[in-house]
């Protein structure tokens, strides 16, 4: 591991790879474009993302299914706008053990073209409905854009669930129930975002109505980390799929689908909360909540040793994931590793504690070290597993307001747009206003209207002064 | 849900297909030869069986990493026996987005060869080893023979297991602790098991030695459900894995892979547990532990209803998964639908119940009744969950020793294989003989030594008549 550190606040991009990289988190020399290993401490927390996001999930009535790799590509291509958005972007399969296939294969880049085709044979009646499935997969898109390990690669690990409901309106409080579901991971991730529904011209290739999530990066970038969207019946109506409903009729039924992904989720844990020692992390995702290092000296090592064992079974008892690091590095290099890992607590024991019979606890997020009694030791635990998340969590939203600036004209958007500002602005909903704004701040998106803002503004759009049809948020995109 | 019934005692085949679609287990109509959809109540298996696997990895000091699906062609063709033994099986990529790709990409097969290049990067010193990690995922393989659901497809679920060791020792005993680690998970899904160590004709391509897990299906054919390979230097050779052992000297490790079949463990569950009712499954497995239904009489549904909603709360506080069935179903159509799950216990709860302060529990393994007062139904369910396990187990491998037969010579053999037993059988070694036995009695493959029977048989081949090596195994695989 080098021990040479980037200034995270001077270049965001050179410390969020040497981070990957000194973390242990992925390995980005696998060899294709866009592909990389994920190593243990980054599935360590994707196996949690996935378990937190699963379970909310399960919780509002979705069971986990899993649907083939693999795409016919007659299926594939039979809603029209679905294929435009994706076609120039699948891995496409003709042959296989040497022989050519009598049907070319796409992997999934999403799987709706492989799940609606089975909708239309499972559904029958208005008592079926509503369908909540969801898989938890990695899907493969030939990015074209430059790849950047996590952040966007041709693989890329996330969750799907597909819902079909029998009106429009199951499928509207769909979307509110999947930003519940994301507003609960992510609030247990210690993350903040933004919620904007995108402007027509941005929506998912095949949907009425596109819901993103948008995290913050630490250099005024907005990252898309999952998005809900209403299908209406676009895909229902392409794969015939229909119920008959109470009185007998066949109706076409209404569907929404939600992708939080996991990589960009991981991505976005390792940017808000790290800093230049390291990953910081909310308790359950890091290799151990706790770390126990003895601090020797001559002639009282079994002392400090015994007290340290001691710690470390008491705490595993209580169900903390511990490591007791009786190693032979010196404290300051075990401090380097564990803290390079974002390990929350670290409880040293010296001389003194085993002494006086007390602890100190070091916590990662603030680098701040406590003396606690010893027989206090779990509650002074259990309070730091709470307010280090909370601390994580209002620090993130704090970074998040402050860099949100409302704007009403020109000039303050470019001023705003000059000091790298995400900006909620009036817009009128012209695609070549949001085509100006992109050019004249240097990339800024409109990256659509606040979804739980419904008012309009008084205001005239930002950028023609015509009126405004809402108020969006504009930012520059990873 | 069709209510017709395939006896599985006459025909395994016909029902093992009739419970996947009763049970809505898989969905084999997904429209790719080899592809099936997994649905809730598979998934919900395999996730269990994943978790205990991972689980039992993770004790034994096992990591689990990610690597990528797609495999350069240039690293897949590096070690010459393996390519021999999968190239005539990959799914082949040379296009995306509508370009040809510079390098053709292989679908994992397996992973060593997207594995061992980032070894070499990985790997240092002999400080490093043991390598011990794993991955949760697909593989790929084009089929030539005939293709079945969970049985054999083209996309299986799996565990991979790949490490590395400083001495051959180290690997040898990774084969014996993979070997734990299976025992382990089969005792607790009830399954029973051999352990053949494959004839050298019969090895994973690249290994020097290969132990296979075969289950028994009920028709008398064995499964196998999961290998351990040790392979030697091949992989690492072939991949330039090295590292500087104590004394600064460069030095190739040995490797070891473990691949347990999650599909086909879930197939193996469902074959030797299964009657002609549904599915048979341990707590822990099914959609739920308990389902309680209450049997309503007019005038006392609601003294009824209050019993089996108190019931059930208790069992959830206990820790069970519970189900109260309260729908408008009759008692019978509920028996019928959790039956056909294979839910392990079914709580009814009656007039004569609630007057009397008892529960009738009804197991599904034996079907067979028993009522318990009220106030022990919490210890009557626990000891349930015990002996359900036990039973299941002790019938499988009763089933098991039964099917089992030690024969000596030819004409034993053409007996027994004319009633589908198993055989132990001593053997010369070669492969001429191990034809010759196909060849004689339909079928029969000698499917490598008792691996935990190192003697040396006093007989004769039992084909050939000249000394024998080795006691094999003589089965018809699946």
């Amino acid at each position: 591991m080098s021990e040479k550190r980037v200034d995270k606040e001077k270049d965001f991009s050179q410390w969020f790879d040497s981070m990957l990289e000194q973390a242990q988190l992925v390995d980005s020399r696998y060899g294709i474009k866009g592909f990389v290993v994920y190593r243990a401490n980054a599935m360590r927390i994707c196996k949690r993302i996935y378990d937190m996001l699963g379970g909310e999930l399960e919780a509002k009535g979705h069971q986990q299914v899993l649907f083939p790799l693999l795409i016919p590509f007659s299926s594939f291509k039979k809603e029209s706008e679905h294929i435009k958005g994706f076609e120039d972007q699948v891995f496409i399969i003709r042959e296989a053990g040497g022989e050519e296939l009598e049907e070319k294969l796409v992997i999934r880049p999403t799987s709706e073209t492989a799940i609606y085709p089975m909708y239309a044979l499972w559904l029958r009646s208005y008592q079926d409905l509503p369908f909540k499935f969801y898989q938890a997969v990695a899907v493969y898109r030939r990015e074209t854009r430059a790849t950047r390990p996590l952040l966007r690669g041709r693989e890329f690990l996330w969750i799907e669930s597909h819902d079909v409901f029998a009106s429009a309106q199951g499928g509207l409080d769909q979307v509110k129930e999947d930003l519940a579901t994301c507003r609960r991971v992510f609030d247990d991730l210690g993350l903040a975002f933004i919620v904007a529904e995108r402007e027509e011209f941005d929506r998912f290739p095949g949907a009425d109505m596109s819901v993103a999530y948008d995290a913050l990066l630490p250099d005024g970038h907005v990252l898309q980390v999952g998005t809900t969207h209403f299908l209406g019946q676009h895909f229902t109506k392409a794969y015939d799929v229909s119920f008959l409903d109470a009185a007998g009729e066949r109706k076409t039924p209404y569907s929404t689908c939600f992708g939080p992904g996991v990589s960009r989720i991981l991505a976005a844990v390792v940017a808000t909360h790290g800093d230049n020692d390291g990953l910081v992390l909310p308790f359950g995702l890091s290799e151990f909540d706790v770390v126990v290092i003895p601090i020797l000296y001559k002639g009282v090592e079994e002392k400090v040793n015994a007290r340290a064992r001691e710690v470390a079974s008491t705490l595993k008892e209580k169900g903390y994931s511990v490591f007791l690091d009786d190693s032979d590095l010196t404290p300051g290099k075990k401090y380097f590793r564990w803290e390079t890992k974002g390990v929350p607590v670290r409880v040293e024991i010296g001389q003194r504690e085993a002494a006086q019979g007390t602890v100190t606890l070091f916590r990662r997020d603030t680098k701040k070290r406590m003396t606690v009694p010893a027989d206090s030791l779990a509650e002074a635990i259990e309070a730091l597993r709470h307010d280090i998340l909370e601390q994580l969590r209002s620090r993130a939203w704090a970074t998040l307001r402050e860099r949100l600036v409302v704007v009403k004209d020109r000039a303050s958007m470019l001023e705003a747009s000059a000091r790298l500002a995400i900006m909620k602005a009036p817009y009128c909903g012209a695609r070549e206003c949001a085509d100006s704004i992109k050019e004249a701040t240097g990339g800024y998106e409109v990256r659509g209207r606040d979804f739980e803002d419904g008012t309009r503004p008084k205001e005239g759009c930002v950028w023609c002064g015509r009126p405004a049809q809402r108020t969006v948020y504009l930012a520059k995109a990873f």
